[in-house]
């Protein structure tokens, strides 16, 4: 490697597109899913791998496999720790946090693969209540596990049990859901509280000091996501929701932001109007958090056409894990890129996207 | 968790379909690919998630997304160890790891998804070293990496980097390619001499005492297997190859147990046909390793018809990563499920599957 600080990197012959001048070693916060993910993905990964698919930068890539399939494909590791919280594991996550990913694509998530990297020693009754829950998940999803991958390191080679799933979802024809589609005059939409999923980690790590009483959220998003695209498509054929997301690392203000940025637009949110639930708001007061960048794993936002979001809102509240769905904010042209909020005592702040590492392997 | 021995095994409510009686822990065999990872699978992860993809027990599980497309669909992670070694590394056993066992199914493959679990403090010239041999693979094999993945885990909770790949390939209409299509008559054609990848990890690890000058065989064998079928479709248009299969963890001899358990076959095997590298030979015999166990990342197996053996053969020695390509046996009747090798003095012993964990994180 050169150790200039400047100008094309050479590496064992190669140049590297861009010299990463930073970050000379990895740290936390490369893993957060803000700005130094984003700053990871833009300097390393995509100029080595640049494609359509990847540039686009959605929760999921989206490929024509033949001209009568578009498949939506994501890919997430999860390293959740501990491995077992209050209303929900590893196993859960890992089902749902990829059925997630490609069901915001507007796809149908239908088949699953499955890695496990477990560390040895790991209690084989842990691995199988994982397994368990897993299967539960993907029952409730409606998914099929049809490929599957077992490593196992040395003890202390891992922390006990890490598991990636990637999803291959399809979506129907003339469905075009994307970061990059949300219009002016698009209002927002989140679909419940935020938060939950992240006290609950830190709660079950005994961080909070006291009992939270606060569940995660993780669920499926993928039939709340269906009856969306059903109701959006009876109000107006041509593609009523134009962005869906869901606000995992990095939370609501990350994801806006992405949103803002992909489409070229201002969202502004107002903050009396982002649910937080009395016990997610007093463990954030008391830690210092910001809710709006906390992880969920059973919200999504979704940026819908002013003449179908009556129907689009009343749908989502007749679905599971919709119930508690509001509208948080409008789409406006500019200032393009940037997320603002109308706050509770009448000024309005920009929201940026997370910097650092708030909460470490929260997902 | 119940500690009964034997009997349903009661999970928070949900019975385990088999009980876990003889592990209580996991051990590193369990991620073999030998007998051990077949437990594992057979007792807890098939009860759970069953479906005909994964029962099929193939490299890759096959589904039908329309009417049109059928897919292939395989995932690994790779947990390598060292991150470098003579031949290739992590980044390109990532990319041609999963390639390959796409291809095993006739499939082309095109898209990959990669999942990173990074340690803390992992140098980010290690990482772009990496990156930089995962976009050469991936340009090699003509494949995408479409969607990807970054976790970042304390220091001491991985080992450097870990990567999962997820691939997609799509299976051209009639092709039918799976571990239970052999056929009693079929040559087994083996394409190249085993254990290389295995022996030059085991070089690199220092635990030679010498230096084997060994490379590893990572490659891409998707050209090579597209030029196969090509090729036993002019001598016959009805799948002249019916098994492909890549040797990695558990080698040569736990691929062809593999076989022929699902093809319900018998696979005899001449132990003089076997092409060794002297030096893996050496390395073998002062290590106590059998090279029939040891992993292999750029060779296959085929189970060709034997109209169409002659024409295969020639075609894979004309190509790139199979001019070394041999036939090392036949398929048999009887004894159903089982491998025999007639050895060199002329005896014939029977070939079980790899037992426990002979070289832990060779891939």
């Amino acid at each position: 490697m050169s150790n200039k600080e400047d100008g094309p990197t050479t590496i064992e012959g190669l140049v590297c597109p861009v010299p990463l001048t930073h970050n000379r070693k990895i740290v936390l916060g490369h893993g957060s899913g803000g700005k130094m993910s984003q700053d990871l993905i833009s300097r390393l990964f995509l100029p080595r791998f640049d494609n359509p698919a990847l540039r686009a930068g959605d929760d999921a890539g989206v490929v024509q496999t033949s001209e009568f399939d578009r498949l939506a494909i994501s890919t997430d590791s999860h390293v959740v720790w501990p491995l077992f919280f209050a209303g929900g594991d590893i196993g859960r996550l890992a089902v749902c946090g990829t059925v997630n990913d490609v069901a915001m694509m507007g796809a149908n998530p239908q088949y699953l693969t499955t890695g496990f990297i477990l560390e040895e020693g790991v209690e084989m009754s842990v691995l199988e209540r994982i397994v368990a829950s897993m299967q539960a998940a993907a029952a409730e999803a409606g998914v099929q596990i049809i490929a599957g991958d077992t490593k196992v390191v040395q003890k202390g080679k891992a922390d006990g049990v890490y598991i990636n799933t990637t999803g291959v979802g399809i979506i129907s024809p003339g469905i075009s859901i994307g970061g990059a589609c949300a219009r002016p005059g698009d209002s927002v939409i989140l679909s419940g509280p935020i938060g939950d999923h992240g006290i609950a980690v830190l709660c079950a790590r005994g961080e909070l000091g006291f009992n939270a009483e606060v569940l995660s959220d993780i669920a499926p998003l993928n039939h709340l996501v269906a009856a969306m695209i059903q109701s959006g498509k009876s109000s107006d054929p041509q593609n009523a929701i134009h962005v869906l997301r869901d606000p995992t690392r990095g939370g609501v203000a990350t994801a806006l932001n992405e949103i803002a940025r992909q489409s070229k637009v201002a969202i502004v949110i107002k903050e009396n109007s982002i649910p937080i639930r009395p016990a997610v708001a007093a463990a954030c007061e008391l830690l210092g958090l910001d809710a709006l960048y906390i992880a969920n794993e059973g919200k999504l936002l979704a940026i819908v056409k002013p003449e179908a979001v009556d129907r689009v809102l009343v749908t989502m509240r007749n679905s599971r894990y919709g119930e508690e769905s509001v509208i948080i904010g409008q789409v406006q042209e500019a200032p393009q890129g940037r997320v603002l909020m109308e706050t509770a005592i009448g000024s309005t702040r920009v929201v940026d996207v997370l910097a650092g590492e708030m909460l470490p392997r929260i997902c």
